[in-house]
């Protein structure tokens, strides 16, 4: 397996970072996770364009040119053999602010870490994309936007990781967060939908979530299919009236929610908008990737 | 320079964990800063108590027995020729997940990854304790302790990072966070102490702050002055009232506030009380330190 790190790739073994690297010592950095289908990347541009929104916000200098992303990324599944008729592509990008003396000025630091990971997506279990599957609502709340914005993919990932412990220890596929008000919000990796008279419902950004790229584009789909959709501050209150409920991301595509702790969601199996998204997203997807090499 | 890692003190150089570290990738971990008075460190027990809470609130197993520690951070001192009558020592324990696949589950990693780091603490410069510092109201609030609470020391430290941003763009030492509430709260590596008709005043943790060692011990010294103590939920209205004003922690001890933003506290120099404090912590200080060996 080959990494990617600062300037060249490397073997996963020699892909270390000093243990002085203020991602190390404080989290200090950011991600995007993307996808490939066969060879070609999904949202490509639109990933790498919120990488450098969450690089800005929090100040950091990303030592890689625009215009040399695209390749990188290839070459990292070229190495690794993956991105292909045989194998979709996992990415990970992570820079992080790099080495530095201990201490919370990000001057300390000269030039940012890059590492780029790729490795084999496995699709989604085709039980859990049929059945549905189960959500804590976790005691954890999201994160207050103004201590540190969900709009920031950065590596400060302890919110979601207490919050995916609650989940584990209950048995269900993941957490759902309220955030300081009650109000829905999102899931620990992904964006939350529900479906209640017709109208499909998402919350709104300034409830505390991050702007899923595949949240966006669900919306935009479902529009084009005649389906109203309505971004809102909403409660738990609401999922009980809901008559279907799914969650979005880069890799799970639309993950339909049969049960929300003791909740089923409507007669608790994934309802017909819900495959009727599903389907249009399957059909619509060419249109969301790369130009064909 | 020497590093502890893991099971063993190795070069600065060969200090450095695989990129997998879910310390790197997610900011999975917690950490203690110690410092010593010569050979003895301060409230050694206390930071070690608290390294083990933090770590029992993310469900994080520290590989290394609780007896050993003493032992490892005085060799940490020792091979870094400190910790003795010519430079008092500052200690960073950092213990991560671990290494592991891309992933929120801490099960994904076998085996935290524990370092130590020390290096010479340089007093605080001399004319910061005799003037004062001016402090930066930030824009930036505190971590909402539901979501991440303060009490844990963990290496998710961006919202710290962006208050510290704050303050350095505005020239001054530090930022002073307010809560989601308009509360007052903490510095982004200190408590505040503010004085207010001649009682001692400080924000209550549930306020969302860091239950700070040096914070209890000035509590106890100013108990001990006979220095009425009141913690509270405290807003910036009532630092305009405050006749004096400190932030206290482990490294600069009792740190007088002369300025927040365009207010001077009292007449803008340190007060009598904050004085007598910080005699008071000089001489008591041998009650804190571990035994001399």
């Amino acid at each position: 397996m080959w990494v990617f790190l600062n300037d060249r790739f490397v073997r996963k073994e020699e892909a270390v970072v000093s243990v002085f690297d203020h991602g190390f010592l404080y989290g200090d950095g950011v991600y995007e996770t993307l996808r490939s289908y066969g060879s070609r990347i999904f949202m490509r541009d639109q990933h790498l364009a919120r990488l450098r929104r969450s690089a800005e916000a929090i100040g950091l200098d990303i030592p890689i040119p625009e215009s040399q992303w695209p390749e990188l990324l290839h070459e990292a599944m070229y190495r690794n053999g993956i991105g292909n008729a045989q194998a979709d592509a996992y990415l990970r990008i992570t820079v992080s602010r790099g080495t530095g003396e201990i201490g919370l000025d990000p001057s300390l630091c000269p030039r940012a870490t890059v590492v780029i990971m790729a490795k084999t997506l496995h699709p989604t279990p085709s039980a859990l994309s049929r059945d549905g599957v189960a959500l804590t609502v976790a005691k954890t709340r999201r994160n207050l936007p103004e201590a540190l914005s969900p709009q920031i993919k950065s590596t400060n990932f302890l919110n979601n990781i207490l919050a995916k412990r609650e989940s584990i220890a209950a048995g269900t596929f993941d957490s759902l967060f309220l955030n300081w008000k009650d109000e829905l919000t999102e899931c620990t990796i992904s964006n939350l939908f529900f479906i209640c008279g017709g109208t499909l419902h998402t919350p709104a950004l300034d409830c505390g979530i991050l702007d899923g790229i595949t949240r966006t584009i669900v919306m935009t789909l479902a529009q084009e299919e005649g389906l109203p959709v309505q971004e809102g501050h909403y409660h738990l209150a609401d999922l009980q009236r809901a008559e279907e409920c799914f969650l979005t991301n880069t890799s799970m595509e639309i993950m339909p929610v049969s049960r929300v702790d003791s909740l089923a969601i409507g007669d608790g199996r994934p309802g017909p908008l819900t495959r009727r998204l599903q389907t249009r997203f399957a059909d619509s997807r060419t249109r969301f990737l790369e130009p064909a090499s």
